[in-house]
């Protein structure tokens, strides 16, 4: 593209970029590495010199919702992945600054060699995601800090014209608290380099938690279909008082059986809910379950714990708390016990190890095994969902942190997923005190005929039946960015008029 | 303005909402008083048509940052105190809808009458403040909500050209999570409409924290200078592992002798150090004087409390717990306990009670005596600072919630204002995790010849010697917008091409 960064034209490497977990159609011109933020700015200036658009990615890990395929036909893919420096850790007022290509795993690896007391907060996604680029799309995880997006401050990014800017104080010299708070003085633009294609996010502050003195994971579990309402009301006003300071998370049964394992072999698609069933019994898992942490000193634990069994009594049939000692004794002890009495312990550990880790920040490959459910062979040992033919397509809803309204979310998502065929694999976050952020999967074989066609058809459906009824998503998939207000559109044709810089993300450019 | 809609011009009015707490040259054209949304949207398509700029108040009391006049000359003033409904309240998702007209009194006042188990949270300003206004504005108050710009959601703004926009999930047809879940998919423009004038915010959801079922409020005091950097480095762990969920106030020994009385007769300006620790030590108040509130069940609390005293323990010299029961039996023996000691309680809980409310977030009157600090007689029973030519200056530069930081930060602020021959006025507020905001004020008589160049004198050389250090402020008065970045005038010619809101908020325009 600039003579300085020769875009790599490479076949192979074009073709994996270009395929996603779903079908798409667009085809990428060549794939840039720049090493630093200069090279980024000779890449935008480059780009409206040329008039070919580009499309940043960080670590293109974006599953689920399009991967590293532009939305557009004809882009540069701009891969920011080697500008990768952890540049500040302020263990005092526990914040990491960091560039587009630190992953989860460098930041969790560069916390514990250095002793940090500070607790990052993980996606469930691959330890390899960035975590700008995780923040910037607004994912979640599992600590009090999982509103990632809410967890940022300074932000320093380059517009589609090459130059720079900061938002909060980072734009101001030598200020001292760009990285702790967050607004500013003037209009606060964090949230426009959001989702978006008005800049790309090139250096970003995230704040840590202080591990806590004691930490308490909890897991419930109901068989019955109405308690998914009634738990969520008895836990709101947890989330509302402070009780419960991290994200909370359900899924229903089918999402656990994917946890465990691919599509039962011998079983017809889909599984329907009365097959459904027999696996949760002998598997020992419930039609919902339930997952969260507590955090603070031991008095602080207890006391929530009493408030937590308190809320939930006679809404769930089982509540247990593990902590590190109970989960070592437990591995520890898992092969007399099931001597003892039979049942697989270690098994059990097996799905509550990764989750149990989560809730601690720590990153995890465990979940991503699940994007195979419906292949025919295992998932390997490096799962990567784009080159194995992964079939996965997510749409994740929010409601109102209310058993009603998420009640009616869930029954239209899974009724929909299996009248088009497919299991409904979902999960539930109470992503803040007063909202609910639905992860739906849509996951099957791209190897079978027909399938990337059907799986479009349920998603279509489901995006459809549930904004008919006000649930709008969270994130968007790359096949589903057709919006974007007048406003913002006003905004887009106002930092770059030559919509150079990933035309029709997050917005469908119109005249 | 618009036939429909004539400007007031009366010549009493204008020159009323002409008048600040400090000199400003700015006249306005005319008053208009929309009484709906759409009236609004009529005056921003007539100011197109004819050119002249509107600057939209929602109550009009920015004391101390430029009232209601406008930062350019020959704006016409749009009033919008007269659009006031409360839209919803929202009990068990703990929300309340608003428009701007709104006041803290009113809100206060509908949630008593409902019998609501909901809490607002309240700025120390008046209590007929604009909730949207103050929350635009980024101002803050003493609760887990005291970050009001952290704590809305789902905007509805009228943008310069008269066409409406909504924020988040408030754009979408329907949305059940519009006033719940605040980023809503693509770019979160909620920050462009705080310190802005690129739109005209109409209603806005306010999320209210649930009646815990425990509140102590707490105090402490220390006489040794040193100890401000001591315990902000002692507070900080427990706002960061949530243990202090809410602000901590911090005043220094000036502004708590400016909280209790005026000026003292018979001392010449400025009051030194050495003549305010007599008043100190007389009137028993600390060089730095602390407050907070503790929030949750009676066990939460006690922990709270426990972990507080020992991470203050050597720092301060007293630390004083205050509930509802200890506050009324006070009150009751203030009389006999001041016949039997001497002491005057019912002096410090004078003092006490306004803080005490405005920790469970109810607004009170009793800040707003402090701008007469200077004045020859005494605050009105109706404090209105503009009228009475109180001068009234606040600059309120942020600093990391680092003892080292905030004690240089003081130390600047302190030695500048007495240099100017001002008593340094400084309240700092640990207003999130990682930050203190820091409101210096700079009181004065505005009928004293040569005060108004004076005072602006003393504001401009602190505003230098802290924006020198890396200290800037969280929020502007009228006499400071001359900021803003490239990226900001370039979204600014976008959506108002005419420039004809609030020209010069937050903005100078440059070519």
């Amino acid at each position: 593209m600039s003579p300085s960064l020769p875009a790599d034209t490479d076949t192979q490497r074009l073709c994996e970029a270009q395929t996603a977990t779903f079908f798409t159609t667009q085809s990428i011109r060549g794939i840039l590495q720049p090493r630093s933020l200069e090279e980024v700015q000779e890449c935008m200036r480059e780009a409206n010199r040329s008039g070919t658009p580009v499309y940043p990615v960080s670590s293109g890990r974006n599953w689920g919702y399009g991967s590293r395929v532009p939305p557009a036909d004809g882009c540069v893919l701009l891969d920011l992945s080697r500008i990768n420096r952890i540049v500040e850790l302020n263990e005092r007022l526990g914040y990491v600054t960091v560039e587009p290509g630190v992953t989860q795993r460098q930041l969790f690896a560069f916390l514990k060699e250095r002793g940090s007391g500070l607790w990052m907060d993980a996606t469930g996604s691959s330890p390899d995601c960035s975590l700008i680029g995780n923040a910037v799309e607004r994912g979640f995880g599992h600590t009090p800090y999982g509103d990632h997006f809410a967890n940022v401050c300074g932000l320093q990014v380059v517009l589609p014209s090459g130059e720079i800017a900061g938002t909060g104080f980072a734009g101001m010299p030598q200020a001292k608290a760009a990285e702790v708070y967050r607004w500013g003085s003037g209009p606060s633009l964090d949230g426009l380099f959001s989702q978006s294609n008005l800049g790309i996010v090139m250096r970003m502050s995230i704040w840590l938690m202080p591990a806590p003195e004691y930490f308490q994971a909890w897991f419930f579990q109901s068989p019955e279909q109405k308690a998914l309402g009634e738990f969520i009301d008895a836990l709101r006003p947890l989330r509302m008082n402070g009780t419960l300071r991290s994200t909370v998370h359900i899924a229903n049964d089918y999402k656990v059986l994917n946890g465990l394992q691919q599509f039962p072999e011998g079983e017809t698609t889909p599984l329907m809910p009365e097959t459904m069933k027999g696996y949760a019994a002998k598997l020992k898992f419930g039609r919902w379950n339930g997952s969260g942490a507590l955090y603070g000193t031991r008095a602080q634990v207890a006391e929530a714990r009493r408030m937590l069994r308190r809320a939930l009594k006679g809404k769930v049939s089982k509540i247990q708390f593990l902590d590190d000692r109970t989960l070592a004794l437990a591995a520890r002890f898992s092969r007399p016990y099931r001597w003892a009495t039979g049942l697989d312990l270690s098994k059990t550990l097996e799905i509550v190890r990764p989750v149990f880790g989560l809730m601690k920040g720590e990153p995890t490959t465990a979940m991503l095994g699940s994007a195979y459910w419906r292949k025919k062979t295992p998932a390997p040992a490096d799962p990567n969902p784009d080159r194995d033919r992964c079939g996965l397509i997510w749409l994740a809803p929010v409601a109102p942190a209310e058993g009603a309204s998420v009640s009616e979310l869930v029954g239209i998502a899974e009724s929909t997923l299996l009248a088009h065929g497919f299991e409904p694999l979902i999960s539930l976050t109470m992503i803040t005190e007063r909202s609910v952020a639905c992860v739906i999967s849509i996951a099957y074989d791209r190897e079978v005929q027909g399938e990337d066609e059907r799986a479009m058809a349920c998603y279509r459906a489901t995006e459809a039946a549930l904004a008919e009824r006000g649930f709008y998503p969270y994130r968007l998939g790359i096949q589903s960015m057709n919006g974007g207000s007048a406003l913002l559109r006003t905004l887009k044709r106002a930092v770059d008029p030559n919509n150079i810089l990933a035309p029709g993300r997050y917005l469908q450019a119109k005249p």
